[in-house]
Parts: C-alpha cells; sequence; structure tokens
C-alpha cells in the first residue's frame, strides 16, 4: 500500500484533501501537502489569474512537495432564455420576499470548465498530480496534462463511470460514496438513484479496475480510513471534516450550520448550480424540493442562487445558503488542517 | 469482538442471515445457524399456524443452537377508500395491458405487524433473538419478549432512530445504511433524504450508542465484514448475498434480474407495499417514479402491486415484480447457505 502510495503521488499518509471550490484557498492544500498528506488546490471558481497567482503561491511554499490541483469539466449548455424565465418565475415570491429584483440578476456561465487557458497556465508549474470532477477534458487537453507528467485523478460514482475513466487513461480512480458532501461527480447519466453507498461502490470498483482506487464519501477519522482500505483503497479523499479547519474559508453562517444538529440531516440538491451536490438542509431546498427537473442546467442555476443567498445571508440568514457537507460532519474540527492530516491518518 | 458477539447471541462467526419475508422459508436460517452465524426467520409475512410450524421446524432441527426471528411493527393503517380509488386510476394503463379486471382485487391489509398472538406463540418456543423492522412492538409485547430472556435486536436507519430504540430497551441496533436491499428500517420520519450511507452511519451510531451495533447494507464479502469491525460493529447483517444461495425460494425471474446487468442499478421504491425499499430499477418503478407520494401506505399498496406481478410474471416478465437486491450484488453465488457464511466470515 505504502509503496502504491509513494509510487503513485510520493506521500507519506493515505490522506487526499478533497477540493472544495469556495470553500479554501491555497493555504490548505499547503498546509496538508507539508503534514504528509495531499493537498488539493479547488480551481474550478477561479478567474485565470487567481490560478496562476494560487499555483505561484502552492509550489512555491510546497517546493518539491506534492500538490493535486482539480478542475471541472463539463460542457458549458447554450443559454436557454425559456428554461431561465420559468426558473425565475419559480423562485419569484424568493425575490419578492428578500428585495431582490431579478432584471438585475445577470445570467452568466458560473463555472467555466478546464480549458486551452488553464492548460497553458498550469504548464509553467508542472503540478504533479492533477484531478478532474465530472469525467476528463478532451484528449487533446488531457495529453498536455499527461505529457508535463502529472498523474490523472477522476471521479467516479458508478462501476461504469470507474470502466470509462480507466480506459480514457486515469491513473487512479477516485470512488465517490453518495455519502459525500458537494457536487456528485455523476457524468455519464442525470438518473441520481443510480448514486450508491461507499461500502457498496468501493469494493465493486477495486475488482472491477486495474488502475488504484480512492474512497470518498463518509470519512469523518482513522477508523473510517482504516474501513476504506481494508476494503481495497489506496488512499482516502476527505473533504468535510477540514471544514471547521483554520484554514477553511467558509462563511459564519456555514460553520454554524456544520456545528448544529442540522447538519445530521443532508441532501442531495441541483438548486444551487444545476447539477446534483449534497449540502445541509435548508429553505430553500426543503419549499422547493431539493431535486427539480426544471432547475437550469449546470453552471447556470448558480447566478440566480447566488442572489437568494447574498440577499438572504446579509439579513443573517443561511436559508438560501449552499451548505455544502457529506454525511458525516462527526470529524469537523476546528483545528489546523495539519493536525486533521494527521488525526485522519490515526498519526496524531 | 467475539466475546461481545458470544455473550450477546452465542454464535462463533460474525454474520446475521438478514431475514428476507418471502425470500426465504426456515431452511434458510438453519442452514446459516448451523454453519455458526445467526440465522434469522423472517415472519412478516406468514400467518400464525405457518409461523408455528416454521418455529418447530427451526428450534427442532436447531436444538440449543441459536437462532433469530424477525417481526416487522408497523401500526396499521385505516383503509383510505379515496386514496385507493386515486392510485387504482393511475395503475389503470396496467391493469388495461394485462388484462387485470381491478373490481377482482380485494383490498386487504397486506402484512401484519407483531401482536398478541404472535407473540403467544413465540412464548412456547423461547427464540433467543428477536429482530424488528420499523420500530418496536407496544411496552408489554416488548416487556412479554424480553420476559423470556431473548435478546431484542432493532433497525436504525438515522442517529435519532438508534437512540430512540436504545432507550426502549433495544439489547442491540442494527445500522442500516441505505445501500440495503428490501425495506428501509425508517420509522421516526417519512423523508427519505434523512437515508444515510453505511460509511457514514456506522461509525456515528457506534459513537452515539451504549449497546453494540451491527451493520448492514451494501456488504458483500469478507472484506464488507472487516471493514465494518474496522469501523466499530460487532456483527454484520447481510442479506442480498444470499439470494441466489439454494436455500432462497425466490423466483426464477428474481434470480435471473439478480444476476443481470441491470443489477447495477437499484433504487428505493414505495410502489409495491407503501414504504420505501430498495430492489433492482424496472419497468413499474421507472414509467410512475419509484417514489410517489400518492400510493397507498404501507402494507396497503400490496394487493395492487401484487396483482400486477402475477399477471406480468404469468407472461414471462419481471416488470412489475419487487426484485429486491441491495447496491452490492457481487457477493451473490449460487452455493449452500452454510457455506456462503463461512465465505463471508473469512473463514471459506
Amino acid at each position: 500500500m505504502t509503496t502504491s502510495l509513494s509510487k503513485l503521488f510520493d506521500i507519506e499518509l493515505p490522506i487526499i484533501q478533497a477540493p472544495m471550490a469556495g470553500a479554501h484557498t491555497s493555504a490548505m492544500p499547503i498546509a496538508v501537502s507539508q503534514a504528509g498528506g495531499l493537498g488539493s488546490l479547488a480551481c474550478a471558481m477561479m478567474d485565470h489569474a487567481t490560478l496562476e497567482r494560487e499555483l505561484q503561491t502552492v509550489s512555491g511554499q510546497l517546493g518539491g512537495r506534492p500538490y493535486n490541483v482539480n478542475f471541472f469539466c463539463h460542457a458549458v449548455p447554450q443559454p436557454d432564455p425559456r428554461r431561465e424565465a420559468t426558473w425565475r418565475q419559480t423562485l419569484a415570491p424568493f425575490f419578492a420576499e428578500l428585495d431582490i429584483d431579478p432584471a438585475s440578476i445577470a445570467p452568466g456561465p458560473g463555472r467555466m470548465p478546464f480549458d486551452q487557458a488553464c492548460a497553458d497556465i498550469l504548464k509553467a508549474f508542472h503540478p504533479p498530480v492533477v484531478s478532474f470532477h465530472f469525467g476528463l477534458p478532451d484528449e487533446t487537453l488531457l495529453g498536455q496534462v499527461k505529457g508535463w507528467g502529472a498523474k490523472v485523478l477522476a471521479t467516479a460514482t458508478t462501476v461504469d463511470e470507474g470502466l470509462w475513466l480507466q480506459a480514457r487513461g486515469a491513473d487512479a480512480v477516485i470512488a465517490q460514496g453518495l455519502e459525500a458532501g458537494g457536487h456528485r461527480g455523476i457524468f455519464l447519466t442525470d438518473e441520481v438513484s443510480t448514486q450508491v453507498g461507499l461500502f457498496a461502490l468501493l469494493p465493486q470498483l477495486v475488482d472491477a479496475l486495474n488502475v488504484p482506487v480512492i474512497a470518498a464519501g463518509g470519512i469523518a477519522d482513522a477508523r473510517g480510513v482504516q474501513a476504506c482500505l481494508s476494503l481495497g483503497a489506496v488512499a482516502a479523499q476527505i473533504g468535510t471534516s477540514y471544514l471547521l479547519c483554520n484554514e477553511a474559508s467558509i462563511s459564519a453562517l456555514h460553520r454554524q450550520a456544520l456545528q448544529s444538529e442540522g447538519a445530521r440531516h443532508t441532501a442531495v440538491t441541483n438548486l444551487f448550480t444545476g447539477r446534483p451536490a449534497r449540502g445541509i438542509m435548508n429553505r430553500y431546498m426543503r419549499e422547493l424540493g431539493p431535486l427539480r427537473e426544471d432547475a437550469p442546467r449546470f453552471p447556470l442555476a448558480t447566478t440566480t442562487a447566488a442572489a437568494l443567498r447574498a440577499a438572504a445571508e446579509k439579513r443573517g440568514s443561511s436559508d438560501f445558503s449552499p451548505l455544502w457537507a457529506g454525511q458525516n460532519t462527526r470529524g469537523c474540527a476546528p483545528i489546523d488542517a495539519a493536525a486533521m492530516t494527521r488525526r485522519l491518518a490515526g498519526a496524531a
């Protein structure tokens, strides 16, 4: 196991900090990689200038230590004015309640996928590991990434997705159990009922694939990491447990929610971005129903949801905030990410 | 672990065969208990005469060896003629297609919960373990069961349910991850989004409870059993892996479905009985949507679903059959239940 891990990523502890766009900056991956795990820089919400600056910081501070940079690689949908208009109609009572003029919300792209400009920036840094969510970028882009020797990770939520990723050159596959917080990596189908708990998914992927498998979803302590290794994983990718760490940049409202009883009840919702993602149940999800077929396609739902969130948060309410979290928040603790990494590895 | 197990149930292997009403008779629990695990007699669909006969067989064949008898303990709902009529309207196209005269389907109770008559029959046998699904029977009934020294098991799908069961006298709690096949044990809420993967549920229940915790859901081999024990369980309760065993009494169509590629896609559905239960996706679930708010309340949906199933199966189709299965069918094998028990325990 250690051999395989050090061969793959040159890390000492079988812990990968999950990239969580919007929940941390470069400080978190730096701390995790310095502690002997694999830190991940979440790049999905960065513009190109920020990406370059953050890469400079990470590579500068880590010297030769390994780190991971993570991107989304969705297809950008055509704008759909009719769908957008219907959706805004659905949200109209909320706009009224929160004094939002919907005309002031510019429909926008939300989040950009990995593209040539990203690859050009990355090339100067030769990041040792690059991970992708929602599949893989096209062959040309992927070829460039592999060309400078980066190990490529990608997320599978089903056995079919794992086989697809392996066939297209992923060096390791992340088995994302449906316990996981944030966006589901699902990309071969829209059917959310295909999503599988980690106890079922992990051993099936380990058996089906030749590449190493990394476990994700619901892992919150050293016992959980051990259980993953028993099921054949080479490492665990953990996000939620890092959310209260000193390096996390989530809002005070999000921190509060993670520490409340309410954190026990999460659900998969597409209301915030257009793709299914797990967060703590709140008013927005409860009143509309967490999964809606009429939500704008990813990432086009982001702009209206962001407007609702901003207005509600200004009033001190998280009723419309994406409170991303997995199904196990018991590992969360307000400590340094380095200490969390050692704790998760059972090396505290 | 072994001490705690033998103290609790007096069994050698940390394997409980899950009770699966309709999928086996007494032959399966007898084989499992003889092999050193804990066999479970599923009594939810038995009339009182059958219950008595099966108990005679099990206790006779096992001599002093431990076994478990399992009951549902739902509240029987009032018939709701209007709801039933609307539901039959929804099913009308299927009735027409399958040449079913809906007037010939008597609305009926479907499945009976544990009651005084059951307790009276059980008393003569003093079964060493009694397990309950959907909560616990009332205090008087539970007192009788505990009075003859039976250990009482019950299923929790959330931390709240685990605490509720422990407070009311359960001797051990089964953590049912949402990977599990068949009926969800959920009983404190109707909200299916509260259901949690085993990787998240198990350690949280282990931490929250003083009584031992048994893991269920998605466990299909000795690795899975080991992983449960790492997470703090004293034993694993496994159902799906036994479904192709020689002692299973499922239909040829169900066997076929379990061995098909389609078995990879299961969903939680309330169409067959009125309560959420996991089975392999089929036409009935796909066309109506697997979870419907307008389905008759458990167990009143059983009669119409049974009529559809019978008519379709007569034509060789499993389009309307409840193909109960968990999210991991890779452990299924057409072998004896005794061999399966040893295999799951890693003692094969």
